[in-house]
């Protein structure tokens, strides 16, 4: 990964951090090191996700999915950090056949299943607790759907979960592959491990690669502790510190379809890490060049409380752009999309500097498995680091439970979860259609 | 649309607006709807919007397609405005095989065109100036794709562009059936015409039935100046009012995932109509129940700088969870997705409100042809108003001026347009991974 964070100075965009605040920043940069490192050393919970890349057995996972290797589609059932890292790999390694059902709307589910052909279908199940309700109603009307198609699911499905738990009983009972969410590790930070790389490797994505990928990039083992060595530590201080001066929003712009998932991983990454105690900065999803027309008018012109995230691969394949007929676009004849996007993607980062708009720039050499492993480890570092500059507990997400309560309470079990009766208390100044 | 201010009273939540003071605001809310009402009768540019369910005529649009109907899937070529309307729709309708190219990423077009049947595929080009770099680079080579697949595009191409312009032209030369993008409607309002409706009315979606309910929902021609009579206008004056209170931060968060596109259609008509004079409201798109699992942690316990607008159908299909032999799953047993995510929505909802952390709630029907007409219309309703009470220039998009000028720079007319030379100054503090 390669950051440049020249257009988020101070002498370009307000906010914007001067290099003499940088500097002075890297002292406690520094010291978060020592932390992290201390961490990562003692496997102490959380920090243990940035031992991944060297812990997790690619071996293991391949010999796990062998028998799924013949399958076409590959359903991941799972929702937030149990999905999302699965997501991202597939996406940005452009492997086909990758579903993923995290989510209980009922007419999509029906229809992701009818989409699927079964019988060429393996199924991923992964929930650490083994208990998260949407993922188990999911499996369990998966599970049906296989037994109404005659296809044996017993012999499509592979389970990743904790080391006890409803699922992994239910996995013994069928004898079923199952692999262990590794110890330590929040949902979030486990696209590293069998959470995220299973899918990629029944589809034929080079999982072995993806950890590599994640271990050359920042250097792992060998970690300098400054932003002006590490790209992980150098985003991460430059997003600590617009956000210390004004830049509540983070608009993660990756000029790849194929990063679009990235941009959602990273966005719980970022809200589930930090966003605790009044602390955190919003991290909005978009999509380059398409937000150009979206959301570019805003984040030029509307409040300074916004710095964007420019993601992009230096090399992607060209697509030329036929000789026209349309005389205004003549120019573009001689180029292709390759060099239309870079243009865009160049243009509009400049666009943002000329209006005073503070910007980071990240690149990764091409989307391919080392450089996506490289860049999910490095974000995961820079989110591990901004949660000490901050002084909050990155590894928890305590303000979910509340509502987790008063849906289990909704469903039926009101006396032991209070939470739900607070639901039917609500304050209403409803305003409808005269019919 | 039915709109419940409940939970953003300050009552409830901080930032939060009271009664007192909403009915004060009311009396702007008046005022503003004069000036609409002023606008769409004299057809002004960007009100003229408004008057689109009475004025689109569904019969053209539905004889202009009459020949593409046996096509099984339809390809939108457009980007902003020209795209997302169409996506929206035909993803609340649910209408399958609908396509959209909306970006100039090299791999991901070459990817879409290989995943599609070209006897099969009808085209929808949609550029009001006929002139968009990245809609008729597209194009240019989805035409050379169908000559490369034996297809005559010219018997499967529909064009929606301006009454002037290249891709006029062009349509005139081969003979194309050509629709108008209506006058007096930028981009982003313009969903409910030929622009938004085409690949619904390919694909089999009731186009009159979307018009009818844009018609209805608020009851055109018969709108109440009041946020306590119009949801619309209860939706736009609440959600001014507390970003005025500090709500900088407004994230959309649809339970269905037949919504999902709503949110990025949304997205740009919030951002792109009031980010502007250091004023607007960053609109953050994300999708209910997944991201309780994502962002929940963050809109619960993070900045106070956020309010959250809950979107939900009244109404969806159930499908029952099989019994189970999860024993602590067990509560499910009697129960279905629909009431599982209808519980989630009511928990979420209240968990915010139990934090002091602002939401609206707005409620469509269904997900059909009349509930998703009123809602679209309804928000561009809510959006006009909040550019009056803001006082912006709601219709304009100036800010993304200097990108595109700066981008034709770089594709080689660097004379023309001096905006490119200021990419080449770039200020660079590069970090870089020590290899």
């Amino acid at each position: 990964m390669y950051v440049d964070l020249g257009n988020g100075l101070a002498s370009v965009a307000s906010p914007g951090v001067s290099r003499e605040s940088l500097e002075r920043l890297d002292e406690r940069v520094g010291r978060a090191h020592e932390r992290i490192e201390r961490g990562r050393k003692n496997e102490e919970f959380g920090y243990a996700a940035l031992n991944l890349p060297q812990g997790a057995d690619a071996g293991a996972i391949e010999r796990a999915v062998a028998p799924l290797k013949d399958c076409e589609s590959v359903l991941t059932i799972g929702i937030g950090g149990s999905a999302l890292g699965a997501a991202t790999i597939s996406e940005a390694l452009g492997l086909a056949g990758t579903h993923v059902l995290d989510n209980v709307d009922p007419a999509w589910v029906r229809e992701t299943l009818a989409g699927l052909d079964l019988a060429g279908t393996a199924v991923h199940v992964v929930s650490r607790s083994g208990t998260t309700a949407e993922t188990l109603a999911n499996f369990l009307i998966v599970r049906e759907a296989f037994e109404g198609a005659g296809v044996d699911w017993t012999e499509r499905t592979i389970v990743t979960t904790g080391e006890r738990g409803p699922l992994r009983t239910l996995a013994d009972r069928h004898d079923l592959p199952v692999l262990s969410v590794p110890e330590g590790v929040p949902g979030r930070f486990s696209a590293l491990s069998s959470v995220g790389l299973v899918p990629a490797a029944i589809r034929g994505g080079d999982v072995e690669d993806v950890l590599a990928g994640a271990r050359e990039g920042t250097g792992v083992g060998d970690i300098e502790g400054s932003l002006f060595e590490t790209p992980a530590y150098a985003y991460g201080a430059a997003t600590y510190a617009l956000s210390e001066r004004g830049a509540a929003i983070n608009a993660v712009l990756p000029y790849a379809e194929g990063l679009e998932r990235f941009a959602e991983w990273f966005a719980q990454l970022w809200a589930e890490s930090l966003g605790k105690e009044g602390l955190g900065q919003l991290p909005a999803r978009a999509l380059g060049a398409t937000d150009q027309h979206s959301q570019l008018q805003l984040y030029r012109a509307g409040p300074r409380n916004t710095m964007v995230t420019f993601v992009r691969p230096r090399e992607r394949p060209e697509l030329t752009i036929p000789d026209t007929d349309f005389e205004a676009l003549s120019y573009l004849g001689a180029t292709g999309l390759k060099a239309l996007i870079d243009a865009e993607f160049e243009a509009t980062e400049a666009s943002l500097a000329a209006a005073g708009r503070p910007s980071l720039r990240i690149e990764i050499d091409r989307l391919d498995a080392r450089s996506v492993g490289a860049l999910l480890y490095d974000m995961e570092l820079a989110c591990v680091l901004v949660g000490e500059l901050m002084g909050v507990e990155t590894f928890e997400q305590p303000a979910v439970e509340w509502g987790k309560r008063a849906t289990r309470g909704l469903l039926g079990a009101e006396g032991e979860f209070p939470e739900s009766e607070a639901v039917g208390e609500k304050n209403q100044l409803a305003v409808e259609p005269d019919r």
